[in-house]
């Protein structure tokens, strides 16, 4: 950490930080500027917390913090990508990895058809949710264990493997005897228990970013599951809020080639909740592969004008077998396979 | 709801719209314009939220909502204000009530030493955290149940009624043995499993709004904890995300009038996580109650620069005597008392 | 547009609405809802600005509006997409156009160098700056006519045509002298009075999207070029900001898919100033041309360690062949040729 | 300035940096971490802007910028608080100046009324507009000089001082002769073409902050009319753009004590374009002057509802002449008078 000091400060003021820098386990190297001094803070058993509150001493103008504050997810840590398999399927390898599937799972028949179709088209995995998210509590809230079975059926038929969103902690067992990744959606991206249950179960884990998080804290919540010892993180970058609202959320294509550039781990691309809208989802899908992302996370439903939610965003089955193709030559373009 | 048809659109399109229209329950009402025809969907029974899908028919620019999706929030519905009541202290009345004390509940000593101190100063009930969301899971979690019952010590000495936060829906059950009020954060906000759970808790609510929540989905988030038969919520502003990073958060405080205006429930301000520095918290807080807040979150530490969390924007116990005697001039300033 | 009167309006209220809206030249057309009403209003002629007025008119909730503010721009009235022809550089057709410079013209050497190293390696027009409009006054603010000679004289040497930044309505004439097509940068999307002059100038203008302009607002600041008798516009999506301080800026790359589906309009991306480091540049071109971008304006600078101006996110000579063949690929997978 | 190095960066990176550090005119000091090292560059006359592209070189991770971007702005160059005097109202002082009219001179018998009318409230300065920056080319853009010479009227009938926009640097002459007080719009911010005119400009400027302006960006703005020579400049908060749509923009109240704690510079608040409804415009102003503002714009039109710019937001005389009053009360709580 670098304490930045005040034009003006005195010696006492100085003395003072670097003494209670000592206090807190860090060694002070002064560097004598021509205008203000800085204070570097050495040391990494030093309580960076409190080193914070220096900026209350007096002559202090900041603090500015050096370290990352994740260790675990940083490519300076672990230099070589990882891949996370999930039953065969890799995420951060050669291969693009498209999930296809409706927002909610609704009955057997659409999960099911709508799993034949995607598998058809060349997805590699299924999803659906079975705990639904709402923001309104007068909305469609899933099937609960029963949408858990439903995706059950629906693997057992075509052989994929399916995520699915988990939103409470006390649901983590439950959902583990039927799913083969965990979905986090953005709303939970800083539900810390949750997180700690998912780093304790033995499954991988899809985490999607909020939709007010920083790149910074979306490694750091990936640091909760890391830390308790599940290392099978995949990123999914969804969209951010902004002021734009010709989108339900602004799609940052950008967190692509900076997590590739800050993290080892694979990331994906929703474009489908970033967009809001079916018309423009082929276009951000094209984008995110060209980008670098190592999959797409895509919303798919048998009858979309139909569907009990997000409709509006869904292609139907014609349309992701329109957009597979497209998505296999710019996957080619840029050195990919799907 | 209102269907915008494009430019151009045909009867067919028309009739296309308002057979469907009918089918979701709704009995739609054409107005001819001179360049685009509108569709209205008359009824309350009608399937909103599949109404929407009609953006993807063909000749549909735009479907716009006109209800609003809250409902036992909303001054339409209830036009007198609320007053909620925690052990006699009243919110959304005339005296405006001040929370204080520190982020995080560390030993007895701290928590009632500063319980006596905000007491004496004026506080009406105390604040303190035993179960703390962390963005690093390398940062200071809080105390569990041993913090709730320091909490109880202390207002077993001051008699101050109690505020804390839950983050997890199964431990409701057990901070409602300690509590006086739940408090939410704002990285719950959308945390439907809790909401439902303090829906169905008999002991009043502070929800604190979420650092990228609209003020309508604020007020829808209220819906999931009052549907459920619980009435005594009080909303927090404690500042949204934005592009400026001088203060940790931006104080968004339009949404003191703007909820007022759109709701009957009481609104208070944590001007102390809206800064992020004790320096700033003097001017947002008089400005918060010249708004017309009913009160105030405010974090007070015995020594901030020790504090195990939040240290920087925590006033120490002579600043909140300063900070008092001010605010009391506001308030009467503005009408109210405390 | 549509007046949304309060639940609880009286007849009265609805009569002083259909009142009002008569004087400002609509025809008012009521729909009785079950629980609200709202009038429509209909008219071209009407005074739109006025109406929105009816917002402080006792009963009323809110005022809708319907139509766009834009018509020129608009794929609604000409649906067909629009070509700007650029000394036989066409945007908007087949053909993906890179533009490619350093941000500022710095010497004859530097800039004509540059500009047969790009125009080597594929691209068809050459970018630089003589008017830097710069965050501080303490910093390089371009050569100014000097400058523009010197793109001149690169233009000479090269046959590129060239494109470069006017900030001052007083500057047209002079720029228009040199250049073959203007651009207007984001800080100006709102400067009218620049826009008017060059609505009424007889070149091509690439105009920026601000850093928080709407796609709306977007569209809005063309209308002031067109609608001046200048159709040769070419938009340019270069970032919004948001709270994400990974990247300079966050590229909205769905304004590529909206502003195709909205506007006739060619759209191009500036992935340099977007991302503000080189390294993310190679990314986020591939996503724009993968995403339907008509165009790319990239950064190249000689040496940019050694840049004037924004060298942090200059790609280097060899970086920019590296970059083309890659865009070359996946141009053609989108079905485009470079 | 601070180069953080990369963990396990080589001492041939380090001696890379260090090297250039020093042909940019800085000396470099080494602090030597545990997990990784920092180069402090040390030197007023070093080039910052060349610094930022250290980078790139190899082995660094990032570059953190230490001094201020500002100076003459800056409380830490000038410790006591600037007063800016426009013909006797002085800015920054004692006492709060509410400056009020209309968003738009409309008339003679409009700006004169209404001058007589805020005059009798209690306002020190009379507003209007005669050159509109308008976002559609198809909406009223100002009566020009003929509104000038009605500002000058109205200042003749009532005495008030008069402050005005000027939008393009080739009125600035002319605005010249007829106002007291220049006014720069959110929309010229970063208009450096204008601000270097009001620089050499002999009268004072009130500039406003731009919709998407951090402070940091905001106080550099005065820096370009600061460093022509002119120091009278009194900055205004008037709300930036968010996420949140219940208020035309959010008013950052905080803008308030940062630019009280970071600059010498008085700084006044428009409530009026923040909440962009005339019911919030009470409650924000109230907050202003509580949070520590010198000042407010207010708009105040004979006949809102039929007002041609902005009526939504304007206040009528009654109503104005009520919030004077709460105003009053407001600003004695806080030790100020008006």
């Amino acid at each position: 950490m670098i304490v930045v000091m005040k034009i003006g400060a005195t010696k006492d003021d100085m003395d003072g930080v670097c003494k209670r820098a000592e206090e807190l386990g860090f060694t002070p190297h002064i560097i004598y500027g021509k205008e203000r001094n800085v204070v570097g803070l050495v040391g990494v058993m030093g309580n960076r917390e409190e080193a914070l509150m220096l900026e209350n001493y007096s002559g202090v103008d900041k603090v500015v913090k050096i370290s990352k504050p994740y260790k675990l997810a940083s490519r300076e840590v672990k230099q070589d990508s990882s891949v996370v398999d999930v039953c065969g399927v890799r995420f951060g390898g050669r291969d693009i990895v498209v999930i296809a599937g409706p927002c909610s799972v609704e009955s057997e028949k659409q999960i099911v058809m709508v799993a034949e179709q995607v598998k058809a088209a060349g997805a590699k995995m299924l999803r659906g949710g079975a705990f639904k998210p709402r923001t309104s509590p007068y909305a469609f809230q899933g099937l609960g264990e029963e949408g858990l079975k439903l995706l059950a059926k629906a693997r057992e038929v075509t052989g994929l493997p399916i995520v699915t969103e988990v939103v409470n902690p006390v649901d983590v067992d439950l959902v583990y005897k039927y799913t083969d990744m965990f979905q986090v959606g953005a709303r939970n991206i800083q539900n810390f228990a949750l997180l700690t249950f998912l780093g304790q179960a033995k499954k991988p884990v899809l985490l999607k970013r909020g939709m007010s998080t920083t790149i910074d804290e979306f490694l750091m919540a990936t640091e909760y599951i890391l830390s308790e010892g599940n290392r099978d993180v995949v990123l999914c970058e969804r969209g951010i809020r902004t002021f734009e609202t010709s989108t339900r959320n602004t799609l940052d294509i950008s967190c692509v080639p900076v997590v590739k550039a800050k993290s080892h781990l694979p990331i994906v691309v929703d474009p489908s909740h970033a967009a809001g809208h079916w018309g423009y989802v082929s276009s951000l899908s094209k984008a995110a592969i060209a980008a670098g992302a190592d999959g797409l996370l895509v919303e798919v439903h048998p009858e979309p004008e139909k569907a009990m939610s997000d409709g509006a965003q869904s292609l139907n089955p014609n349309q992701f077998i329109t957009l597979m193709g497209e998505l296999r030559a710019v996957a080619i373009a840029v050195g990919r396979y799907m």
